[in-house]
């Protein structure tokens, strides 16, 4: 069993209250195959770098059997580079700058070998890129897709066309207010499984998350930490730890999805307490495992 | 067993995007009563209205079982009046006026009857009111206090001062960040507990609330609800029911707090789902432990 994922591979500067690093490695692709690499057996990886993408994140990543199959080495050029600082509090976040370099004519063409890989994690690109993404493939099971507030106001037609082959949408809830045009969270959601995926997720950072399903509604609190020290790449690693616990266990019933929803916070909070990348390289199953029971811990109540 | 609520009575006028209403009961001894008599056999209240108080709302209030023994009617006074207007997605309210009235002067007397009360709800009002009212009292078992920002800025030696006697505090996430001077919710629960309360409630609206205590962390999602009418008196209604199901059970143990803080939330979600107080008149003990168990469906996972 193996996953695609397709996405971003980028050189992050990240400035918080409590430190700065410069060309760390970063982008969606990056850290959902990441996170999943606990679950998943293998990750094909489908993104572009610029032949200054350091060979030790290339060798970190294989390490972790994500295949690169998939990754394009664009020769002499450069890889994308984001830049970011955030307040005080760490809710807020602003873009410093952001450098498509190579990501810019990004066309992801899946290698013969992923064709028929059946868990599909979309990271947030360009969704005509995405839908081109699926159309290449056969024999998918499990489609998720994240975007964002850019694509949802530049290429609203084009999002709702990929939106149509989607089967899970995460996303968080200022966008999920924005793609539904609605305020109300509950509503929102419901006009969102109409344009397409049988289940969202709606992302709230520090107050957790929600699924949204036809059938039901699962609220997961956050992870409380003390220690928040780089908040990038939180939402991808949730997808990561979301698909790969589905993955993991090939089934996608209310249970399994419940139990992915915590998995991916688990993931989402290893993440946010170190800067960059850091956090996810040194965990295992039993770390993994007594955080998931600590969520277990954190919400339970006695039903009677 | 009986309760005992200190705390405000006043006529609202409420302008929410749906409807708007005058003259409307309100204040948080109101809501905190109500939210609390479908589990208190008797709930004492203690608080001050003027002469234009309507009898109507007393009688409400009697047929409640909400003895009004320890309320003080000013002759030619006039009722606590306050007007607001919420924002399009009601996470935003403007006061538009508040006159205090017979307020002003409220020096809140225990009759002899209530001093043995040994379950205390202290609703937001002055803290070196609220510490009056614990000096006159003997056999206190459990002391709930709710307070806010205006009392956090302008008395804040005098609130710390009551802190220390009281032993559960409730408070919004914005209120217990400027009380501990800390922007991490987590890092500032903790804080605060060093400051008297032995357990902490952080509320945080829409997104459901933290219990933080010494031994545990537990964290309840609101109700997820497609239509908010009124959010007036959701955390007056969230401290009624919380106090309510402790007392009832007459026990405070880990267990009974967690169901404590969802018999709050609860309480909270009947509130906003109509105007002013009448969310609250209609209820009864198999709606209430419905939608408990509907908390119970939207939180619950398989521990393995």
């Amino acid at each position: 069993m193996s996953l695609l994922v397709v996405g971003s591979l980028g050189l992050d500067d990240i400035e918080t209250p409590f430190a700065k690093v410069e060309n760390a490695v970063g982008g969606s692709a990056v850290y959902i195959s990441l996170a999943a690499s606990y679950f998943s057996p293998i990750t094909n990886l489908v993104g572009v770098v610029g032949e200054d993408f350091p060979q030790d994140y290339l060798q970190m990543m294989r390490e972790r059997n994500i295949d690169l199959d998939g990754l394009q080495i664009i020769e002499n050029g450069k890889t994308f580079r984001y830049g970011c600082k955030y307040s005080y509090d760490m809710n807020h976040r602003d873009s410093l700058f952001t450098d498509l370099n190579v990501f810019k004519d990004f066309n992801p063409i899946i290698p013969q070998n992923y064709l028929s890989t059946r868990y599909v994690m979309l990271g947030n690109i360009d969704p005509v890129l995405q839908l081109g993404v699926l159309n290449q493939l056969d024999g998918k099971k499990l489609v998720v897709c994240d975007t964002m507030n850019y694509w949802i106001e530049r290429m609203n037609k084009e999002l709702k066309e990929t939106l149509k082959h989607v089967d899970i949408l995460i996303i968080n809830d200022s966008e999920a207010r924005m793609l539904a045009g609605e305020p109300n969270l509950i509503h929102a959601g419901r006009k969102i499984l109409e344009m397409g995926p049988s289940k969202l997720v709606i992302k709230k950072g520090e107050h957790g998350c929600l699924l949204i399903t036809d059938e039901i509604i699962f609220a997961a609190p956050a992870y409380p930490l003390e220690n928040i020290f780089d908040p990038t790449g939180a939402g991808d690693c949730f997808a990561g730890g979301f698909i790969g616990y589905l993955l993991k266990n090939d089934l996608i019933d209310n249970n399994a999805l419940r139990r992915a929803v915590i998995y991916g916070s688990v993931m989402a909070s290893f993440c946010v307490e170190k800067f960059s990348v850091e956090g996810l390289l040194d965990l295992n199953y039993l770390k993994i495992h007594d955080r998931f029971l600590q969520f277990f811990t954190l919400t339970h109540f006695e039903e009677s």
